[in-house]
């Protein structure tokens, strides 16, 4: 059986990355995150060979990533395998590798494993954290896209305070229970009322000998409100919300740079903090090699109505990557999971009408379902539509229920469920684990971005 | 308040870690482990200070960690944090840290963070794997005692697979999916058990174009039977057991060396392997600066029947570190977890006398309850006494009861109870997360022994 199994490869030069060969016409999807995995789940009855290629091999829950960051969760409440994800799906492969290149003349992508050809090609991988050039802010600072990123930020708060409970300067010990979070964004927002949480509940009883009272934390945001994209009574909100927790609020402003624990601020203030949290933007993960005509701005690829890359006709791309530019989004759609799953849901019908040669393919329309952010126990912001905005216990519930739900898999609903009533109960966060204390990861970074 | 708290800690030159200066006598407990925290909690109201110092923030429940390494558990489940384990009692303080040395003369511990005086030491900091001298295994091997090293196995076997189904060559891939086990002990066998039954329920679902009876799983072991310690009959049911996961269990064999994936057996037999598990024994933690007269055999120190180590008034040790000679126990007791928390119950009430005048310490006594391992769904073996001992679904069903009650907190019991009740209705293991991929465990090893 073994031997069969092995010729039956494609195994020519070009194309050291082993999948089987067949005469369906092969899609590969780069990217496994909500565009990628709604299109191979939408592809699943099609006449086609989907190959998924991805960096990790799992799909990460990302709205969720601070609650890993703040010890609440741990990775598998919010990371599935995608190959158990789509396992039930006998037209689909998987491999684990970063793709480096698309080669559009030979039609192949080339990854770190070797090289695929493609019959049609779509760009689901989505964003990265945009540190807009400056170096010091990127090796420095904890950005929070990735779950290896969630758990250095989670190792990092904890030592940080193991480190100031040994120090006999007051100065120190000040620098190490900062916290400066850049960027007003739900990640931000969402982060600094996480924060909060940990330095009312839970650290005091944790550190006694320390005076919690001292632990600060700035949000800092370049434009006049928070949440933009969410209402302006939302954005208000929140900055009530979170100076409760006195996280201090510095509304446009800009973190100019970073050295030696002093974050510097364009208004002239510095703040020392030993950790800097990075969620002021992100950019399309472009990939080298596709045309410079077809790159949009923030280095997201132009797609047209029906999710084709512009110049290209077998190249598609869906989610954060890619920007379709409408009179109501002139610059594209937001980069949020919503648009991606959408995206990818009509793109996988569309490729399954090219590739059956049917026609009338199917235009986007973005709905909108609304949007929401959490700051802490009790609190949450809610906008369903521009009219119909609540806030309070109620919007907090309505926030717990709908990520609950998107939350992939019974068994990791049910553990997240038990983690949230144990933490509301209890005000505590379980996995507040240093799992190695032998690495500095502000220094020894791990995570790629 | 933060200018009174910072003038009352000592900080004499030699005592650069801080801690609050009393009046009362200081014990120093060296590890959070079975031992360490049974003696901790016992000083709950003791007049003493006591200072934990440990490696790790948490307190590890070891014999679970071979169900994070094949995915069955995240972290969280078996690790508590040791600083909520004791933050209500008053009189604990905790530093993590590494310690280097003893000196006994200035009864004072030297760690990787400063130097503290004690009054009374407790040596609580357990076992550490033992490789017989042989670098080439310590540095290629997985050895399996603490939570780091369980996650870089959990990476390394999934990797594994990973890269076995890009290789086109037959050769590769069966050494990539060949795993030796080494040692017949609880561990080995469980963690042999459990690879038997991914290769059996849950790889042949992620991976259908791999033919997972390719994967082979050795389990080597010097003696001539299994888990020596239990019942004959539990060791050879072992055998059985393993034998149905197709485990080749090979007797009264030593694993010789490993170089370039090549297992070598004293047998002259060679197994290619780009996995080797060793869990073939462990020798006490042992730190400098102990008169070498107090070390017994195994690098553990010599106690006397009431904890205190030969040759010391203020020096005492408990668990796997300390070696008690009686007549019935030759070589000390086991090193297992049941004796390191009757020897830490035992030490508290001890210290506790002495730190009050009292006479007449407690002599310790090993009650043992006898012992269990389980392979496998529905398959345990458990010795009550020399006599009493039973096998198959009900053992496994105690076996499940004990290590549930067993582990620490309510909500890692629920988390755990879940999962245990999801694996085992669906054949699943939700935590096969390679969460850094860009890492090569095998060769930029990350935990420390």
């Amino acid at each position: 059986m073994s031997e069969i199994q092995a010729s039956s490869y494609d195994t020519v030069q070009c194309q050291t990355l082993r999948i089987p060969d067949t005469s369906k016409p092969r899609v590969v999807i780069i990217g496994g995150g909500f565009a990628g995995v709604h299109i191979a789940r939408g592809l699943a009855k099609s006449p086609v060979q989907v190959v998924m290629i991805d960096r990790y091999n799992y799909h990460t829950f990302q709205p969720l990533l601070y609650q890993v960051a703040t010890s609440g969760l741990e990775p598998d409440s919010i990371a599935a395998p995608l190959r158990k994800m789509l396992e039930s799906q006998s037209n689909f492969h998987f491999r684990m590798a970063t793709v480096t290149q698309i080669d559009t003349e030979e039609q192949r992508i080339i990854a770190s494993i070797g090289s695929l050809r493609y019959d049609y090609l779509v760009l689901a991988n989505g964003s990265k954290t945009n540190f807009y050039g400056n170096e010091s802010i990127r090796q420095k600072s904890f950005p929070l896209k990735q779950l290896p990123q969630a758990l250095d930020l989670r190792h990092h708060i904890l030592s940080s305070l193991e480190q100031a409970i040994l120090s006999s300067s007051i100065e120190e010990q000040d620098r190490l229970m900062s916290f400066v979070v850049v960027g007003g964004g739900p990640t931000g927002v969402e982060v600094a009322g996480a924060l909060g949480e940990l330095k009312l509940h839970v650290l005091p009883k944790d550190y006694p000998e320390l005076d919690l009272r001292r632990m600060r934390i700035h949000l800092v945001e370049g434009t006049d409100s928070l949440l933009n994209g969410m209402s302006a009574a939302s954005g208000e909100e929140a900055v009530k919300y979170l100076e409760r927790f006195s996280v201090q609020v510095w509304l446009n402003t800009l973190v100019s740079d970073y050295n030696d624990d002093v974050v510097y601020l364009n208004n002239g203030t510095t703040i020392d903090a030993h950790t800097l949290i990075w969620g002021a933007g992100v950019m399309g993960n472009l990939i080298e090699g596709l045309n410079p005509a077809s790159i949009f701005r923030n280095n997201r690829v132009k797609i047209d109505a029906y999710g084709k890359v512009e110049g290209y006709d077998n190249i598609f791309a869906a989610g954060d990557i890619a920007a379709l530019v409408t009179e109501e989004y002139p610059q594209g759609h937001p980069m949020v999971a919503p648009v991606a799953i959408q995206q990818g849901q009509l793109l996988a019908k569309n490729l399954k009408k090219i590739v059956e040669n049917k026609q009338e393919l199917g235009a986007f329309v973005y709905k909108d379902k609304g949007s929401m952010a959490t700051v802490g126990r009790n609190r949450a912001v809610v906008d369903l539509t521009d009219k119909i905005h609540f806030k309070g216990v109620f919007a907090w519930f309505v926030w717990l229920f709908v990520h609950l739900m998107a939350i992939v898999g019974f068994r990791s609903k049910l553990v997240v469920l038990t983690n949230w009533i144990w933490n509301y109960l209890t005000y505590d966060r379980a996995a507040r684990l240093i799992i190695r204390p032998f690495v500095d990861v502000k220094n020894e970074r791990r995570a790629e971005e």
